[in-house]
Formats: structure tokens, sequence, C-alpha cells
């Protein structure tokens, strides 16, 4: 294809940017999942998506916000996917099956990777983790509050601890015990965290 | 002791070859937090032990062997320190202590990136995690078993459940969040697992 005729068909498909957008945040995740923080070339992303690398680099000045974008887009996916079932054991289930998903796929295994890289691309995973952080909350946010306005919530329990257990607990699961994340699984995880491990009765404080 | 004493025993020790061992899995784990699963090097570990190769290949035949058994190293370390304190309560935040202090250093880092090794490396990573499992069931099941005669343990509650939502919520604060894991921190954790997060009244099942 000559170069004027990509041009020209990329510029009606895309006025407003927002199919570039998608192209290239998913060849990003992509390269992430083969190559790693380490081995992750712009250039070769710009190449994939059939962008020029100075679109990429106006839009995403480093690696660390085009990781961050990748990443965010990963989340919106999963926040769009939090429901409103009525029940905070329901709206938990619903929210953890997306994150199962994600974390039994390369794109999961890729991003979790991402984070735990060597100290040479700590800038960079610190990025994408602040961005991430800030980003996560509010889901988890609305699904407390609503859980509160029905009474299903302990006065004193922390929505970080139980977001941090359940999406910890999913992880360690799906990727460091190599096994697979059922709906029956989730049920049982949801239920124990919810309820606790000891008897009413021996819970003194 | 003296330090002549201490010579003695430590020849007597190294005759029946633990020193030798000792100091490849050290180097192993080093080995694996600078360079990964897929930098290792069995004979670099050797010059860096300063062993033969051969040594190190007559005890370990593959980089899986050699692998799992630099792990196991870091289990047992871990397992030692699961104290009998009296409540299941002490006894899980003693064992995390563990846990939180490997996790927030290079090796916990490096071991959990091997997990997460690129496809290529699978093969090495599973047989790993396969004979973790294994090793690291004992101290779990001890410290339930210590539980259930003190009454501090709800019927049909989850063992598995139990360690995987505490060591995967660690891993998440440490690995992911790149937060510190204090004392108060864990506390507050067990605190919330055991209890769980809905009020007692609402909990119907």
């Amino acid at each position: 294809m000559s170069h004027q005729k990509r041009e020209s068909r990329r510029d009606a498909g895309r006025a407003r940017g927002a199919p570039i957008v998608e192209a290239v945040l998913s060849r990003t995740l992509e390269e992430l999942a083969e190559s790693g923080l380490e081995g992750l070339s712009v250039e070769r992303i710009a190449r994939r998506a059939e962008v020029n690398k100075t679109s990429v680099y106006r839009r995403w000045p480093t690696r660390g916000e085009l990781v961050a974008a990748a990443l965010e887009q990963v989340l919106d996916g999963l926040a769009a996917q939090v429901p409103d079932t009525g029940s905070l054991r329901g709206d938990l289930l619903g929210m953890l099956e997306g994150v199962a998903t994600l974390a039994s796929g390369p794109t999961g295994r890729a991003v979790v990777r991402a984070a735990l890289s060597p100290s040479s691309q700590q800038s960079v995973a610190s990025l994408a983790a602040r961005r991430l952080k800030a980003h996560a909350e509010a889901p988890g946010r609305a699904l407390v509050a609503r859980a509160r306005r029905r009474g299903e919530w302990r006065a004193g329990a922390s929505r970080e601890l139980l977001l941090s257990v359940l999406v910890g607990g999913v992880l360690h699961r799906a990727l460091l015990e190599n096994q697979p994340v059922t709906r029956r699984w989730l049920a049982s995880l949801v239920d124990q965290v919810l309820r606790g491990v000891m008897p009413s009765a021996t819970r003194s404080r």
C-alpha cells in the first residue's frame, strides 16, 4: 500500500483519533506480553499499529506514559464490568470474574511481570503503578458505598484490605499456583473473606 | 565458640557437602534476582560458588532441579519461622512476617518473577512450583490443626483459601502496590481476614 493511501485511509477511519489510540494501546499490551517491559520497543509498537513513531511520542511522550495508558485501558475494561447486583457478594463476584479472566491470560501475566521488572525499569513501572492506583479506586469505592447503604459492611472493615486480599488471592491462584480460577472457587473465596475464619464466639475484638 | 572449634565443626560439616550445597543455592538465588530464570547460567553459578560445574550437575541434573532446590531452601527458612504462639492470630502474624521480609527483598521479587516467566521457561517454573507446593503445606497444616484444637477454627473454613488470601495480600501490597508491609499493616490484614467484612447479623450463610 502506498504511503499516501495508507495515510488517507487512516485519516478517514480515525478522524477523532480513537482508533489510533486503541490500536497503539493494544499493540503495547501485546509487546508487553511478548517482550516484557525490558524489551518493549516504541518503534516496533508503532510499526505494528501502522502509525508513525512521532504520533506515538506526541501523545505519550515517554515509555512510562505509554505503558500506563495501556494498563489504564485494561483497568477501564475491568471497571466497566463491576456490576450493581444488589448484594456485596454479587458485586465482588462480578468484579473478580473480570480480574480472573485477565489474570489467566497473557495480558494479566504481562502486567504483573511488568510491575516486577528489574530495577532498571522501575521508574517506568512505578509511574504506571501510581497512575493505576488512582485509576482503580473509584469502582471499589462505589461498591463499598452500596454495601454500607445495605448494612452489609461491618464498622471498621477496610476497603483497601478487602481488595488486596481478593485480588491478591486470585493472582496467587492463577499466577503462582497455576490453578484454574473457576466461578465456584471465586464464590468460596468471596464467602470466606466476607465471613471470616474464626467462629463468632471467639472473635473477641 | 572459639574460632578453632568453629572451623573444625565446619570441616566436619563440609565433608558431608552441606556448605557446598548452601553456597550453590545462595548463588542460584542471587543469579535469579539478577538475571531472571531466562538468564540463569549454571556455569556462572558454579564459578561464583567456587565449585566445579560437574559437581552442580551431579547433584541437580537440570536447571529446574537447581531452582526448585534453591526455592525450597527459602521456604525452609520461612517454615522454620512459623511460631507456636498459642493463638491463630499470633501464629499467622509470625508466619507472615517471614513472608513480608522475603517479599520486600530482591529474592522474593526474583522468586515471583521466576514463576511468571515466559512460556519458554515454563517447564522449569512449573517443576519448581509443584515441588514448592508440596513443600509449603506442612507448616500451614500444623498451624490450622492447633487452631482447631483451640476452637479458633470455624467449621467449613478453608486452610488453602486462608493462606492464598494472606500470602496473596502481602505480595499484592509489597510487589504490586510497592508499599511497606509494616507489623501494624500485617495485624490489620490478619484481623480482617479472621473476622470477616460483613456484620454478624447479615451473615446468613
